[in-house]
């Protein structure tokens, strides 16, 4: 491992990056996840990356749309109530039974829906049309086959003509052998899962979810449930990050609250490795003498650095123009150049900076189609006008109403500002060239969730 | 056990229900689940039942928002780059240190954002004010404490004034110990769930996701993946409605296909039960001589049959205005008086009662304020007229365009169409009152996901 402090091997850390190179930057590193072969229900939410072709027609075979009797259509040529065709019954045919009666004229047979049309029958006549062999005028259903076999044979009465094909569903008439089922690049909802199983894939080949291991560095930080001693404070970025990875779509770990020491955070890194498709760190990325995650990963990913943490491009800290979150570390690591993302340590820093750049990242992963938060227009309902640092794009807390059109902020500005952030569900953002925004003006904002 | 098939023991089943009648009963049936207390992020998208009011103010002490030095008013009072404020370092002030040098006349301690304000001191003025301690002009940033130790002593040269209280953020300044953080109600996302870990919860109590039991019936359900024999079809209601019901908010569990046999399909739900909130059933529950869901569930639940399945309010089956899944079998079963749902078979028919039912179900086991998808209006865009019965809902696949305002329906009514279901976004709804829409009428459409 090489020393840790001073190395400067890129120069992107002299410069103020704006909120887009910075995204973008990620973007173009971050590679989507190599596909896997996944079980159907285990794909859920997954990207699909095969183009899947129908291997059997759908249905597989004529079949019955109702409950009722197969029939030939000359026997029920003209049949009314009054006139009735009576008809011999030959036996059911159920859903998934292997043998069919075959229908000859003055015949029916009973049959289920979904079951295959029998040879020699042309038509289906629902129950309803029927007395369902009971000789008692119109039935409305059919008695258990259990509590009355003898519904499968005797006589029945048919009260209506039928129309060839009437109540069949032709082989083919769904989706036909050879057909495209699904592109490649269609996220695996309920429905498509449905798709997929109906025509026999058992398995799918997809884009796994991403594994996120999520850690919080600082000395001051305690878990929530114990007590706090005199300067300490509770760990909640662990716990935040790794609800919103997962809201995000990643399999999330998390790790929870490092200590301020470079050499635990080194090894507990190096630790994590081996099950991390994308590392995030809050805190430690400052310019104080304390930023642990500064210090642990600023010279590593030398070239020549072969050992430890050092295969990756390397992970470079710099500013951003963006309030909260100015500090910012993004690099490679490890020998798979596993992607990290060292986030600022206040809690809505951390927050505002995962929404802005791990869940794209995340979604980036997973091959998703669009990795971005939906954003809306709205005009700015508040007090007074909002103010903004010149220069530096302001994400502000912010509750939206999309029905009246209009974003009200909660809370102020302060990055420490944790409890505004529970009660917000958008982010209003004030651009770079902007200072000042008047009660009334149109507004972007990024809904959150 | 009680026979099957002939007791009449409502009257619910002999008329028509329409949809909104049908979903009513359910809705004054199914009661929220009972809290339970959890570990912080399995409550995660939770219902929180309890108001939670802070114990402790946050933050818990006066700190700095900088990494700077903290400082006596009066001492950096006229400073200035050309006449700095020559102050003597007494040490670092780290976050999470628990003993903090006082700050007398003339001195300063070297801080770190988080870092509680030391005694004596008044304001923080940021490193970027100072040269750092290096006499070399204003500094950008401090060297690693772990690198160079000598930065917590010696001088540091300040070259601006601050006010009292500058950079510090103030003792219960976000929230303060009796506030309330959260109500119940609160649906707990990862902003909700950084403030609670803020503020020292480890746990939260909580309605708990429902556990969801998803079983498909037919003896003719084949599991994807194995091979087809004459007259076989695969099963994909088991596998979507699994899916559809996690993504409802459920822990779901697929049973799978169970054959048309009443005995082993009661045996396979009283076996089930132990870890079901909800049931759901597709298939077998219209008027067939096989339908086995029907013929196992019609009977029960008289008050007098006290074994088995018998001791919930009993399962009616009925009929709705709806199309698809005219046929729906609703009711209680058990000790616990488990809701059961039971579907039609048909994939398409399985899928929009699940969104019209079991959706609304699960989420009212959830205790969620809005059991229902999001409805918009939009225009019909198609090439003719859409044709629908009188006196039935009917809801029909589409593709809706939220900027244009357009819904286009996609594939035709079939409940069979699984493959136009899956590449539908929307259902449209034609009103029981409405036979045909013109291309260009606004209609009502159920969002999907």
């Amino acid at each position: 491992m090489s020393s840790s402090g001073t190395t400067h091997h890129t120069t992107g850390r002299d410069r103020l990056w704006s909120v887009d190179e910075h995204l973008d930057d990620i973007l173009a590193t971050v590679r989507p996840l190599e596909p896997i072969e996944l079980q159907l229900l285990d794909a859920q939410g997954c990207v699909l990356i095969e183009d899947v072709t129908v291997p059997v027609s759908l249905p597989p075979f004529d079949n019955s749309s109702m409950d009722g009797y197969a029939v030939r259509v000359a026997d029920v040529a003209g049949a009314s109530e009054e006139f009735p065709a009576v008809l011999t019954v030959i036996g059911d045919v159920a859903a998934g039974q292997g043998e069919q009666p075959t229908v000859g004229p003055g015949e029916a047979a009973r049959i289920m829906t979904g079951a295959p049309l029998p040879p020699g029958a042309e038509a289906v006549v629902p129950v309803e049309w029927t007395d369902g062999g009971l000789g008692q005028g119109p039935a409305t259903g059919m008695r258990a086959h259990s509590a009355a076999p003898e519904g499968a044979s005797g006589e029945v009465r048919v009260h209506r003509p039928a129309e060839a094909r009437a109540h069949v569903r032709a082989r083919g008439s769904d989706v036909r052998a050879g057909d495209r089922a699904l592109t490649a690049g269609t996220v695996l909802g309920a429905p498509q899962i449905a798709l997929l199983a109906a025509i026999g894939r058992g398995t799918v080949t997809v884009r796994p979810r991403p594994r996120v291991v999520v850690m919080s560095t600082g000395s001051e930080l305690v878990q929530p449930g114990e007590q706090l001693a005199d300067g300490q404070i509770y760990d909640s970025n662990s716990f935040a990050l790794t609800a919103a990875a997962r809201e995000a779509g990643a399999i999330a770990y998390r790790v929870g609250a490092v200590t301020d020491d470079a050499e635990i955070l080194r090894s507990t890194i190096e630790d994590q490795l081996i099950r991390a498709d994308l590392l995030v760190t809050t805190g430690g990325v400052s310019v104080g003498a304390y930023d642990v995650v500064k210090e642990a990963l600023d010279s590593i990913g030398d070239p020549d650095d072969e050992e430890g943490l050092g295969a990756g491009g390397g992970v470079e800290f710099r500013k951003l123009a963006m309030q909260p979150g100015k500090p910012q570390g993004f690099g490679t690591i490890g020998p798979d150049h596993t992607p990290l993302l060292a986030l600022p340590g206040n809690p809505v820093s951390s927050y505002v900076s995962f929404e802005m750049f791990v869940r794209p990242a995340v979604r980036a992963l997973m091959g998703l189609p669009d990795v971005h938060r939906t954003t809306a227009r709205a005009r700015l309902t508040a007090d007074k006008a909002l103010t903004s640092p010149a220069g530096r794009r302001q994400f502000l807390r912010g509750r939206h109403d999309a029905d009246a059109g209009t974003v009200t902020p909660v809370g102020g500005s302060g990055s420490h500002l944790i409890a505004a952030l529970a009660h917000a569900d958008a982010l209003i953002v004030v651009p770079e060239d902007t200072t000042s925004v008047e009660p009334g003006t149109d507004v972007d904002v990024v809904l959150l969730g």
